[in-house]
């Protein structure tokens, strides 16, 4: 209905396996907000494993840290510490992490002399914050920006399955950093097709109003 | 007061020098949104300028466009053309326009095996995005965002100071690449610390709500 490849029944169903987990994590003394800083460091360090050419551990760590991402939130709405703050600072410190990640792959990329590389991820990450931005602008205004192919779920799945694919050693896939450089693609496309789709939702609400 | 470099009465000045100039555009029969796509692909030229090494070329285009960008507001405020989606589509399409730039400089450093380079044009971009980000994102929850060193102008003039410098004949002033890393080591320097600025902003008027 929105547009996205995720339907509001699937998030639910992602939230309910979560709380158990995110409770676990609470009672071992972790806030909602603690747990969201955790999860941008271990982005971090998926950045400067993508940064050393580490493409299979950042793979992984950026899967890892996505499906993370869903206990702060969880946590909170659990035990009732969900605050406007919380998750200010939630989607900021994703979005930061998701940048450091591209540019990671840039620098990496750039170290391999894998030129094409460089390129796509340097347009993956234009377009992505484009995204991010558009939709935040737009609420700025009072006006909806939820639409459009590529919300950030999405984008981490082609991400994270790219790195994965360029990591294995190629005599398993043979197409080593080109898995990479197509996801990157992929995401750079959608985030930029995303962005063009926000930008005329906006028109035509004002239109509308 | 904004914490910003520039003071709004120096903003109101440089407004008043625009508007003859941009009436003078309005009389050749641009629209405001016409002055801020050519201002968008005049910028994608300056990144593809800077992704092909032409560092020179790519700052004075930075630079001009980055003056021209002041004429679709101020012919829009100067004929009652001024609309919600018109400032929309400016601010989307001049943070894209700064995205590219970094981008392009990226892999122009890429392409120079200027390594140093990529790290700091990767983080340029990751936190000027996340500058305009949580601004927006502030201002969605009817917030104040507009705190912090690095503002887009600041931003604008380093970029093109480094791009300049980078590309004069090394003979003159014998840094060459050097300037541009410096440039881009402080304008990702004060954008990351901008970010934290903006986020901590928004703490503070969530704890006094």
């Amino acid at each position: 209905m929105t547009g996205s490849f995720v339907s509001p029944a699937t998030r639910q169903r992602v939230r309910d396996l979560a709380t158990p987990i995110a409770r676990g994590l609470g009672r071992l003394g972790l806030t909602p907000n603690a747990l969201t800083i955790i999860g941008f460091l271990g982005t971090c360090v998926a950045a400067l494993a993508a940064a050393g050419q580490a493409w299979l551990v950042a793979g992984v760590m950026v899967l890892a840290f996505g499906i993370f991402d869903l206990f702060d939130g969880a946590l909170a709405r659990a035990t009732g510490q969900a605050s406007r703050f919380g998750a200010f600072l939630d989607s900021t410190l994703d979005r930061t992490g998701e940048n450091l990640v591209y540019a990671g792959i840039a620098i990496g990329a750039a170290a391999a002399q894998f030129t094409v590389g460089v390129i796509l991820a340097g347009l993956a990450l234009t377009f992505a914050s484009m995204v991010t931005y558009t939709r935040a602008k737009a609420e700025s205004l009072g006006l909806h920006g939820e639409v459009g192919f590529a919300p950030r779920e999405i984008r981490l799945v082609f991400l994270a399955a790219g790195l994965v694919l360029a990591g294995i050693p190629s005599g398993v896939l043979g197409f080593g950093q080109a898995w990479l450089g197509l996801a990157l693609l992929v995401i750079a496309a959608l985030a930029a097709i995303t962005t063009a789709q926000r930008i005329l939702h906006v028109r035509e609400q004002l239109k509308e109003g």
